[in-house]
């Protein structure tokens, strides 16, 4: 028997129909929020004495039964029974009888699946939180072992002036910080339960969907009964939230990409994370990396999808929104493996210190500096900048640097340069003169690592070593 | 033994990064288009005396068994075998022994999974074409089914003017013969093979990659092995024809919606096609029209999700592009359910005629060619449209519509029009006079339904009764 | 002279790549952040003395002549200074001559345009912040005017039961709220100064970063310089932000689209917000509800855009983000002309009472509570259900409500049914039975709209009237 | 006097609602457009006897007067007249009174603005078409420039195996040669006439669309007057095919910022498509490149907000359409400047021929091969992998490529490879050994280069030198 069917439809579902409407294949993994969702329900209900004790009792018996079924593996979706839902109650009633039919007064499967994503959703909240904080730590980790190498940053893609690695990890870090802000509010804005919705207008039973929340753990209640069925806002948020993520996370994978390249050479993505060539014996690929890039389309196709399928829906529930479903867990599961991986990652990179050192000996990132000191001696920047430019250029067409100015010759190019300016521009000298609160000096950068970690343990990261 | 694994890697992958890396739990499906790929390829290879005729047939007697297993079911992936390729060729080197390993001669992965999905889509395209004539044909049975029955046209979702129902069927009909147009044409452009790009430059091999693309019954060879192992125009191509596809589709749907609505009244989907509500015992939900309404949502979101994945790739091959296979198999099946359940849906609509022909007596839609008689009469257009409109406002505020209009009435109203036109500003008459060969005249519907039934004819597609 | 073209670079800028790389026609709107940003920069450098009093004074008093030519609109955008940056000094240059190259010292474009953006998108947040109040404001006011009216509630486009009107427009409401706090938070989190983060790394000058954000009224200072300059979160967020908020616009659009057409009938949007047709004299077209609900679209495809082009961008600064400014501005203006033409649309609207009322009378919209009465009497929800059902089946072949119900007739389908139940089935006696906080009881509706009303003084909302 | 306003209208139009709903300041462009379609109309409405020869004649003389006024910049948009083809009537009946009214007789804004944009976008196609080629020949004519250089091909962005540089060059002739072909392709489908649609239905009037078409140089008529005002394929599909097209251009803009990198140095971009720093002298930066790929996002964002605002249109016309010109028109200009400064900026690169031939030199691309050896030698391929895979980690222990071999070494680490061997293995030897059709031996690029030259001419192309 299909329960949901109403006996207004004589004809059966056509078959292809059934597979197309049923979500059962996909929405199993919320079965034990349902099964929650329901067992608070009844609680209420039988608070409110709308059903029985008696019947409240076997109920909560009968689904504790199914939860302990899903878990072992022993229950298995039925299509007939269209969704998580009806599986539930049509197993309920397998277990204990007509008395099943009970559990669902006062509730329709509007607000039943609405709640049951909120429940699911927290709890994705709380794993993608530790996930976070431990891409963050990893960051930590890597700055504090890393501290001693200056890179070249860039711009453009273009070396541009010195900075710290260590600087450059703490960067990614403030972005994920702010991912962990956003989590964590979008986490407070999903905490509603939407119990008492009804299809769309509330429930003409005296229940009282507060206690219901209680029981649930739920911190708030909508306020209105036909946004809580036809809400989906927590979850485009949320692939909101997880396209922003994945925007950081794509803009870091890169950087490994090119820095585990032979022509950066910066650092060694560990075997654990690298894979062969088929083909290529001598091949070392940056599969994780660019694995992690590439799931960031995935992730902003799923956010664009979902925003297209609510685009233009009228109030309250329209069946395009079981869409959401299939997008958000395909998110969830992308994003708990993707933190996983890159912390993992993270961790493991060797850095390559000396070709990093030689690269950055010959290179002119020292430039602006130069500029500076000529300011400093009465120019305007826009003259030092362009007479360091001329300078830049000329040793280009010779191939030298700027260590290794002779200075005579300087003294025909650019007369104005004191040549002993020259030896202060060495990479340790110029991060140290960078010390703004958000500068790339050693004592600062320091501070930064301090205060990261005190913050980590603020959330309650438990720091392993 | 991890056989796409490089002795250079010496620590063995982390157990996260194998799941996160591995595709075989969803490239499973080109199982027998990777066999079909291989035995293709040793047989050249055989040919050119590349490999024995002797490890030829064996590999090949092996790659059967594969695919017999594959077909039965035994055959379940394995993860430490990565994808489908090195599953098919672990269990081959199973089955046969080391002689398994000339199968990888003069190949990569790189043009091998290229040519799989070459392969792959190939069958699709051919699937999803009989699927789309199927739609085009229960368009074009409505049309003939409903032939007599008039519609208020809609712009602005206000009616506008009446036109025969099968022309407003007709109309989606022009819009999926295009789709067929463009599905053909990409159809074209993937009968392409990829094989003898090796990684990405060719191979030392003397292969004959002509000789290859033949036996696969392909037409045409890549001219430039970088573009073969990096080109997935093929898939996004296929992913834009989806989504147009998709917004025809939608658009359908929400007319299936909106006049399946008690408001509108003018369908009634099959049972067949319904679904009931877990609370109201009233409802009959137009599910499978709005699931196909919100699964446009879905295919466009995928197609963004590649182009992403894909935007600022350097050729040739990057693991980013594993990212194809999820995206494209999740719109291939739901192209093939949604063409199978609209064309279901559209033949076993029940069409309310009586409920139409009410609200067609009761409107305006005459208005346009009240004004037109004006213009006949000697009136520019823009005068005569604001006469009309002074008419229409006034009747309106009365309660009346044309057929009912008092001669004495109009006299004070609007002296210029003749009470007796009013008479001839019948739906049929209306119709009847639109009758350029794009216009609703019945004639002319009649012309299109006989010139389409020809053309899916000559399509090869077989009508059933 | 091109001032921010360095002579590194011999060849002057190709004609068509200077129009292309140039900004400064979309990005012209900022030159009042761009002065306010550079007068906080030179007070805080003549502060700590890096350069004169006197520099700073001539400086500040050009810059205050610059912005009084830009409001009056004798400042023109010229090409060859690429962009407002280079515009304003320029001009600046040309005003108090080389003591402008003073300015620069101590600051590059990267940490310069990003606090222009900063700064623009903090008074954008205060402008829409206003206009959302006023959106929600408009609902409250259609509640508190619409209190009275009881509209079928819709689930799948189906009439499901009555709600309140007033109800249905506080739904609305309750999604703005939730935008209202998305937006309050984004507008926390835009509120960092990035200027002394130089083009990357800070910058070797004693500057005071801290100060600069002080004068400029910011209340933070990023922690990272790289981060600073290569940050463009708070744009994708803000994106993000309008997106949702857009999809809820869409969503009232849609529905004030379908309630306008002749067959629902349910209001009638003021003139000053319909258009007519340029050929059919009846028409009265929903043009800034259709228009809204497309630029949904729009704005979430500005979002997609800049997601892409932010994807896999290697820090720091790269020039792919200069497309950050147009996406930005065209969302910004949208959002403030759909905010502002929604409130006004809603003020407007004119509820059709009695085609609504008609309406009601003659649908199934109390089958939910019919079935609750027969739980009520000792079914269980699901048999009771079924058997209303039957019932509505029954009536609709026979063309009746449960309003016209015969006693006899009932007697013989449906015995269980106690025909004076039928009589409590009124809609008024439904809505009033949902009492809990979320229901539509007008009870708790109006309780609603006094803790809206309060909540709107609470935000500083004003009332007019 | 608003003349598309309805006298039903009586209120006037809101003042923020006029502006967000008229479209003439951005379909200001389609205005010579809009002329030629109204002169072809009206030409065939004099043929029809419609109007007299006499109405006609002033009428055309009146819509050349505007085009005129439109050319020199005399004629500004006025906001009252909504959009361009009211503008335009507006104007006419101004400079030849009320016969201007006649112009409208049997049309409608649907089908005119849809024609329109049909015959706008054909220019746009010829236009890109030239674009298109023009880039062809670039790569082409680097193609020949650089025949003689040999760089590391790239998988995974790890240096894979040798290839010519031009060979690398026609992959993208390759990609492109594609989106020339879908151009053409959608051109022929957008070669459609919309006029004779009207409103939706056809037009009572004895019109002729096909001579229409025939006098605006337009090959087909659609066939369906619901199809033909509400489709938007043809805008849909040319955003597609920008996307896929703008998804080439950003994968070749993201290989020169590689290249351009100080650590690659493959490539200097010229100096007319760079520009510098205002902060840092020595910089260098690729601009025009950068943009190119960050344009790529705009673009494939567009085709996302176009897609999700026809989601779930009904037919025919709704005002949401009108935001299809904003849309298209921005990524026609985008893709018109693209093309030109993306062949400009490959025209005048400088390639570093000691840079490349150096880094070739040391690495160990030539692996393959060397595994290729032992397999003619016969090892099966996966052993060859194997050892080979070895060799190199050995080697890179050591700090040697396989040109620094020593034999005595090699006889203890692997004493199955033939010292001579490795001899073979210099680049030149490699790619001259890739013989297939597709493979990167010069000969074959050769016949590529030939062969595409030969193709360009055949498409008209004009070689200037």
């Amino acid at each position: 028997m299909d329960m949901a069917r109403s006996p207004r439809l004589q004809a059966q579902l056509d078959q292809q129909a059934a597979h197309f409407t049923a979500s059962v294949f996909f929405d199993w993994r919320l079965l034990p929020y349902d099964v929650r969702g329901s067992i608070a329900h009844v609680t209420m209900l039988a608070e409110q004495q709308i059903v029985t004790p008696e019947a409240a009792e076997k109920i909560i018996a009968g689904l504790e039964q199914i939860r302990q079924e899903w878990e072992s593996g022993q229950l298995t979706p039925r299509l007939e029974w269209e969704d998580v839902h009806m599986n539930v109650e049509g197993r309920l009633a397998e277990i204990i009888g007509p008395v099943s039919g009970m559990l669902h007064t006062a509730r329709s499967r509007n607000d039943q699946v609405a709640l049951d994503m909120h429940l699911y959703m927290l709890d994705v909240g709380e794993q993608l939180k530790w996930g976070l904080l431990d891409v963050i730590h990893a960051l930590l980790e890597r700055a504090s072992a890393d501290f001693d190498v200056i890179i070249p940053g860039y711009t453009h893609m273009q070396a541009a002036q010195p900075v710290l690695l260590s600087h450059h990890w703490l960067a990614y870090k403030s972005m994920f910080i702010r991912d962990f802000e956003r989590l964590s509010q979008w986490r407070e804005r999903t905490n509603y339960s939407p119990l008492g919705a009804g299809a769309l207008s509330g429930t003409p039973y005296p229940t009282n969907p507060g206690r219901t929340a209680e029981l649930l753990g739920l911190g708030h209640v909508y306020d209105n009964s036909i946004d809580a069925v036809s809400d989906r806002d927590f979850l485009l948020e949320f692939l909101s939230w997880a396209s922003l993520t994945m925007v950081h996370m794509s803009r870091l994978a890169e950087e490994l990409v090119l820095w585990s390249s032979q022509e950066f050479g910066y650092v060694r993505i560990s075997d654990a994370y690298s894979t062969g060539s088929s083909i290529m014996p001598q091949k070392r690929n940056p599969d994780v990396a660019e694995l992690t890039r590439g799931k960031a389309g995935r992730v902003i196709g799923r956010l664009q999808g979902l925003l297209t399928t609510m685009k233009g829906l009228p109030l309250a529930y329209d069946s395009d929104m079981q869409e959401d479903k299939e997008a958000v867990f395909d998110v969830v599961d992308t994003m708990n493996s993707v933190l996983i991986v890159v912390s993992g990652m993270l961790r493991t990179l060797t850095v390559n210190r000396d070709r990093i050192a030689k690269r950055l000996g010959n290179d002119f990132t020292a430039a602006t500096d130069l500029a500076d000191m000529l300011v400093k001696s009465g120019m305007t920047f826009r003259e030092a900048h362009h007479l360091v430019g001329h300078v830049v250029s000329a040793l280009e067409s010779v191939g030298k640097g700027f260590q290794d100015v002779d200075a005579n010759w300087l003294k025909t190019v650019a007369p104005q340069i004191n040549p002993e300016w020259l030896k202060q521009l060495s990479p340790e000298n110029l991060v140290e003169k960078r010390q703004q609160p958000m500068g790339t000096a050693p004592k600062r950068v320091k501070e930064h690592i301090v205060a990261t970690q005190k913050w980590l343990a603020d959330q309650g990261y438990r720091f392993s070593s």
